[in-house]
Order: structure tokens, then sequence, then C-alpha cells
């Protein structure tokens, strides 16, 4: 019988939730700031590698770029450079062993790689999620045409998913049910309306920034319409958020509402909310869960992070992603430390290689109806 | 100097909140419905196995079938039937080695066994929980008349403790003071005025459903009052529940009000929030918390969970319940994994066989009084 | 090279957070009154050693008495009286291996040792935090001059940091922005005029007590203004706190308004939000997070506690306090513990004896600019 992590090594993963990486070679400066999800640089004599991802990437990816694990940071800085941005990506990316990306391209895509690019530099095929806001504010609309415009748009895109970021905007405590066409034109009608600053990204220029529950709603419930899978960003991420609006226990009423659907809700990142994650996966038909994020960021915590998500989850409801963005690496740090979490979760366990199967790939092949 | 494992098997357990099984054969669908707290059947290429508690049925209970550990779900269900539903109720009930049921008879009691049949198949003495909102919905009654009515009904019962299920009809969010006559009037008028869907259990004919949060106060109080331990439901439940409403934090004010009766809280089931519960054991003098349900849903996580409960709980006030409902295997998963757990936390721990016996059955003797 | 548990020992501790000690000898029921957060005395049949802070005391502090490691409760006592409450507090302020105290004061002073004899005790430098709402309380004051009063109060007082205990009189759920004179003057003379039980200290002969958000506000922003670090109450504590209300999460819009101050912030405790003060500690440039007071509380969970705060919070941003408060023993506990955890976590860590140095006491100095 071969061991746990033997075979969880050797099965591709589908990496549903992840984002294009830096062309460019970084600097400390510049890599630190990808590293964690602070919003400001370090302070005086701080360092972002002194942190569990820091020290996982000195552990797992300093090899790959020919170095001794636990290299110095200014070592595998200088190495990183030496070998230059794209080969480091390409590394990163082969090494991971997935076989599919599904690539949320919405946010500061100017910088980072594309979806072609990132084929080439895995070698797996890939898949688009669309950013529901993000395709809201590009729009050239009117309150009483937004609704239309909207659905016109999304079908127009070659969508394997739809993604929704209002954690970041409202927070997750949103009616269930589907809004009427009165109230999408009137929320639109304000949002239109509405002045002073609001840009979707801060500092950056752009469109209006779209943050109305009913308009999220009402984005979410067009991807249920198409039948396309709906990803939540839930817990975990930068200080945009309030994490405490941001407990996917709030969704409860819309996932009682869109459960006779049939269409999956993912449920992502989840941390430090995971464990709540887990009991929705089990109670509804159709939510799926991960801990991507946290998988690099916890480090060598990664799998106590996922036991917990596994205690009520059932297993064919978990999935992978890495939530890799800007840096290579956490395609990298994602697969090796959730596959050392399944590993030792299925030490001693039935069926191991069966399980793995499923949350590594089949899950996702059936939730998305991949090819 | 015995292990602990050796002895916390010796101790026989008093399982303070149980229900009773199902006395029919079970086919594939029927005990998959029954496994998880899943609202709905599983998906196309589902299995209710697939999950933790799916593993700890193969685990622990195909031996006690004569199967090898982790024998197949197909095997296991074929053994099943072949021994038939009450020669597995009595192997799993005599198997869990416990001397006391404390049992909540009050859901979907035409399908399961009764305390009689409960005390046959497993040996040990049954005591009765009174379902405060069952008993209530049994009432015919007036405005006027219900508080008399229902403390009248109430005293006519044979109880060793009640139970609220406030949490799954309006959240613990409770005010915690006695509410006056007059407003438990002005509440059972609305009540038995309202009209609509509101049958007690969701697709059954039945009573009508009590959900108002004075009247949830009212039989919490009444039971405070007769000096019945009152077992309260929070956290993890089926989908009819708002998890985040559920948290015994909820409670804080309900628990300072009660604190000086003297009478025990019971606070049932707790997962995710079982350091909240555990916190509440420990500063309140009448507070005693268990994690039922979760022992065997979480499977081989049930130490990890319960260590988490154990970190601020005093062990005089932790408390041991299956939750066990519908399937007999849960009072042997409760009872080992329970076991398992505790066993694990009084590794290398002084006074650990008294420790054990104070949480297996000691407790919960001071606490309802059991002879 | 060195095992991380002997190298963490060798290290001294800033101990960022403590009170006082009781100089009197204590019985039984005295030294068990302060053993644990509980608001009551243990019931009939109850003793406070049943609990993981109670194994702690005997596996821990019995040999610093000279008994064996787990020593019976009585024999513990019997010997502690023996040495008397001085010798005690010595011996355990002495073993714990501190080079630095920083102590608030403000709680029941009357009882426990000025800052004066713990420095004599310990054998280390010692310095106040004053506790804002406490210095509030002694003034003599009127609602037009009571800004100006605090100030000068505050000015005056020799302070390496003060401590808001908002979060027991209110709830962390607070507005950010710093109120304005007129809103302060306002929130002053609703204060000054009520009336009514109110006592500082419940129970106790005192001031008036301070508890409202646009005064907490104000006392925080004072200690911003005068570069003060401060020190926030989160989490676990007595039962005159509701627990759902002190998550440091609630901190969140607070935290974004003082973040560009450059002003450090110590969330103190956090249990069992320490995973969300994590988040916060990474997010945020100048949040620092301890897990004080639960150090000792969980006892052999301890390293699993702390484990989990250090997934997310960057190990520059990670304090030590034991939060000691009446016996010596915690100052012990708390050492003890948070090493063995810092060992645990940093077994096969590359950098351990700087990481070791950062948490233990380089991060403390470089907060609060000691010398």
């Amino acid at each position: 019988m071969r061991e746990p992590l033997e075979f969880a090594d050797a099965v591709p993963l589908v990496d549903h939730h992840c984002h294009g990486v830096v062309r460019a070679d970084l600097d400390r400066d510049a890599f630190e700031a990808l590293l964690t999800e602070a919003g400001t640089p370090p302070g005086p004599g701080e360092s972002r590698f002194d942190s569990q991802v820091g020290l996982a990437v000195r552990r797992w990816c300093a090899p790959v770029l020919d170095l001794p694990a636990d290299a110095p940071a200014a070592d595998y800085l200088e190495r990183r450079r030496e070998l230059g941005a794209d080969e480091v990506n390409r590394r990163m990316l082969r090494a991971a062993g997935v076989s599919r990306l599904l690539v949320d391209g919405g946010f500061r895509p100017d910088e980072l790689t594309t979806e072609a690019e990132l084929a080439a530099l895995s070698g797996a095929e890939v898949g688009t999620v669309v950013r529901l806001e993000h395709l809201a504010e590009q729009l050239t609309t009117t309150a009483a045409g937004f609704a239309d415009d909207f659905r016109s748009a999304l079908a127009e895109r070659d969508a394997v998913a739809v993604k929704s970021i209002a954690a970041y905007r409202v927070g997750l405590d949103l009616a269930g049910e589907r809004p009427t066409d009165a109230e999408v034109r009137a929320a639109a009608d304000r949002w239109l309306r509405s002045t002073g600053p609001g840009r979707a990204e801060p500092g950056r220029a752009g469109p209006r920034r779209l943050a109305d529950p009913v308009l999220h709603r009402f984005l979410i419930w067009c991807g249920i319409d198409r039948g396309l899978p709906v990803q939540l960003h839930c817990g975990y991420g930068d200080p945009d958020l309030d994490l405490h609006r941001a407990d996917p226990l709030l969704l409860t009423n819309l996932l009682r509402a869109t459960a006779s659907s049939g269409v999956p809700v993912m449920l992502l990142h989840n941390y430090p909310f995971h464990r709540n994650a887990g009991y929705l996966a089990q109670v509804f038909p159709h939510v799926y869960v991960d801990v991507g994020l946290a998988t690099h960021a916890v480090g060598s915590r990664a799998p106590a992070v996922l036991a917990e998500l596994l205690e009520l989850a059932p297993f064919g409801r978990v999935l992978y992603s890495s939530d890799a963005f800007g840096l290579a690496e956490f395609y990298l740090l994602g697969a090796v430390l959730f596959r050392l979490g399944l590993a030792e979760f299925l030490r001693d366990t039935a069926d191991a290689e069966r399980i793995v199967t499923m949350i590594s790939s089949a899950n996702a092949h059936r939730a998305y109806r991949l090819a």
C-alpha cells in the first residue's frame, strides 16, 4: 500500500480559484508587498519573511530554485532575480502539479500574467472566472438598462464560473431572495448617481465602485440563472475587509434561497471561519468549500486548518484552490501544503486514495462540469 | 498504573441527552438520510459515507456487526439488514457501555423507539427530558390560560430535565429576565392567532410552531421555577438553524439572570462554538457543557474538539451526551470517540481516573440528582 | 544546535501586561477564588483545581515549592502557607525568568503588591501601564473641564503605555474617528450626571463607573496623541464581560483610524478570538497581539493556542504577557507554558533562536521603546 503523500503527490490538482502572477522581476520590497495581506509596507526592523508564509517560502520554494531548504531570504531573492521572473514563474507553476486553473483575472489585470500565459507556464488547461463586480463596473449603462446590459455582458463571456466580492464591499449578511426588477433599477440609480470617492480599486483610476446589497445579490442571481457556479469570497483577505462581516454563516439565507437551483456555490478561503463553512457544505446540497489563500498563508499549520474544515464538510464538497495572486510561489506552496494536509488527514483512513482523488480533482470536475 | 483508555472504557457513561432510534430496517437511502444533518438527499455521485462520520461508522461499528474494521459501506448495510434493526440496535446500545440515558422524545416520536424500548435495548436506566416547545405546542389553550395551562402540563410530566430549541426558532439572543404575565399573555395571543404556514415540524401535520422570544424565555423560566435542569440546544444542527444565531455566548444575559437560581443550565452540542461554551461553564456557577452530536459527526477529530472544550471548562461541568438520533450507531460512536478523547486528553495528567469518572458519570449524577 | 526549549528558557521575557500579586497568605477558598475567572465560589463538591489551570499549578508550580510535580492540591496549599506568601511570591517571580514587567495597577490596588514590590520580588525592571478608565474615574472634574483635566492627569503620569477596558464596559464595537470636543463634553455631562448604581468596581466604594463609547474612544485617542502604546482588553475575562462583544475584529474601524498614527495598539488576551487577532496583526501596521491570561488558563493546551495565534500574526508583532493577577503562580505558569509553546512551534523551523528572541523580548523593546 502506498503512503498517502505518495499518491497525493501523484494526483494533478484542479486549482479552482487563482489569479495571475507578476511578470516583472521583483525587488525585496515588491516581493514582500505581495507576501501577505498587509496593506502597508513593513515597518522599521520588520520583514514579511518573519511569518508562517515567509518560512514556508524558504522551506519549500528555495529548493525549486536550486537552493537548500530554509535558505535565507536574501539568498532566495538574489537567486530569484538571477533566474528571472519568467523562469521562476515557470518552475513554480510546473512544480505545483496542476492540471487545470480557473482564473479570476478581474483584480489589477494590467500587472499580471494573462490566462494564456498561465497556461503556457503551467502546462495546465485554463478556464475563466468572471468577477461579477468588475464586469458591472465596466459597463456603460443606465439605471433602467443596467439589469439587461449586465445580463448581456455576462452572456458574452466564456466563463466557467462567476465570483462575487460582496464580502469586501457590503459584507455577507445579504437577503436571500432574488431582487425584483424595480429594486435593481432603484439600486442601480443610486449607484450610478453617487458621487465622491469610489473608484473600484482605491488609489487607481477606474470605474465607480459597486457596493450595494441589492446589486451584489442581483449579480449573484445572474450567475445562478445562467447555471454558472458562483464563487463567493469569505473570510481572510486584505484590510479593506471587515472580517467579522465575512463569516460565511451570514450567507445562510442566500444559501437557502439558492439551494433548489442546483447551481453550485463555492465558499472561498473561509479562514478563520472554515469550520462554519464546513457546516454549510454539510447541510446545503450545493455548497462547496476550500481553504485557499489560508493554505499558504498559515504555512506549517495548513494541515491543522484543513483538518478543521474536514470535520463536517463532506469529502465530496471540498475543493482545492491556491488563491495564488502575484507570486508564483503561492501556486507551489498551496499545492505542497494542501497535499501534506490531505496526506496527514488520511493517514490510517479507509479509502484514502479515492478521497484524495475526489478532493484534488474529481469534485471540481463534477461541480464545474469540466471536460 | 492503568492506561487512561482502559479505565475510560470501564466507567459506564451517563448519556444526558439522546433520542430514540429507528425501529425499522433501513435501506441505503434511509440510512444515509440519518447519517448527517443535511436537509436533502445526496446528489448524483455523492454518498454520506464520504465524511468523517461515515468513516467512523465503518471503523468502529463494523466490528460490532462482526465485520472487519473499515468494511465497505455496502457490506456494512447488507450485514445490518441481515441482522435486522432490532439486533443491530441492541448490539450498538449494549456496546456503548451506558448506565443511564436521558431521552428527549419530542422530535418525530412516532418513528423512534420509546424510552422503555431504549431501556430494554441498552440495559440502562432511562429518564425523560421534556421538550418545552413540543409540550407547549400540544396544548389546547387560550392566550389568557396559556401560562397556567403550560405550568400544569409540565407539572404532570415525570421529567428529569427540560429542553429548549429556541436556537432553532428565534436564535439565542434572548433577554434574561423572567417575562411578566402580561408579556406572556400578549405573546401567546400573537402566537395562537397567527396564521399561515407554521407546523411545528415542517412537512408534517401537527400543531402550530412556537417561535417567539418571550414564549421561549417563559418556557425556560418554567423549568427553572420547577428546579428542573434546562438543556439548551446550542451550535450545530440541521439547516433549519441559523448557526450564527446559535452561539451560546448569546445566552450571556439569560445565564446572568438564572445564575442565582442554582438550577443547572446545560449547553448542548456547541460546536463550532465549544470554546465559547467552555468559557461560560467557567464563569457561571450553574452552566454545564457537552459536545454531543459533534462527537460522532467529526469522527477521528472528536479528541481535538473535546480538548478545545476542556481548555476553559471546569472538569466538574463537562457532561457526556451522544445526541444520538435515529441510528443506534451514534450511541456507540459517541461513547467510543468520547472515551478516546478523554483518554488522549488525560495522558500524562494527574488524577486521570478521578477526572474520567467525573466527566463520564459523576457530574451528571450531581447535576440531575440521579439516584 | 541547541534544542528550541533550551534557548527559549535562556531568553528573559518582557511581560508587557501584568498586575500585582496578593501579599497575604491565602487559604484554600481565597486561592481558588483567584485561580479562574469565575464570579462566584465553587459549588458543593467542586474544586477550582479540577481544571486545566489547576493541573498546571500542580504540575509546574509544586516543584518550585520543593514538592513533587503533580502534588495534591491540599499538599500544595499547605506548603504554600508554610513558606509564606512573600517567599512563594519571590520564588515564582524569580523562576519566571523575566527581565521587565509592565504593570497595570488599576484594578483592586489596595490588596496587591506595588510596582516597587514586584521589582524587588522579580529582580526585573518595572514600568507603569496606566488604566485609562481608572484614571478618568479618579478625576474631580466637570463636563466642560473633563477633556483637559484628563489630558493633564495623563501627562503627569510616568507611563510606558495606557490600557482600556472598553470591552468590559461597552464592548469593542467602537467608531474609529477621534470624537469632537463637543461630543466629549456631552458624553462627560451624561456620565457625571448619571445616578443609580455605578461604582467602578461592583460591590466596592469608589468613583462612578465610566461606560460610554464616546468616552472610551476619547481616552484611547488621548493615549494615541501622547504617543503611548494603547493596550486593549480583548476576549477572555470575568463574567462582567459580554464575551461576544469583545471580539477584536470589532475594533477594525478604530484600527483603521489609528493606523497612520504609528502608535502601537496591543490586543491583549484575545482567546478564543486569537486567530482573529492574528489576522489584525498581519493587515494593520501598528497592531501587536498576545494570548496572555489564556496561556496559563488553558494549561497544557497553551502550545495549541499559541500556534493558532501564530498562523497569521507576523512574528514581529507577537508579544508575551502573563496577565498574572493575584497569584504569583501565574507569573511562572505564563512563562513556562509560553516557552513550551514557542519551542514546540519552532521545532524544525529556520531561525528559531532569532524568532524566540523577537517574540520573547525584542518586539516589546521596539514597540514600547524600552531602554
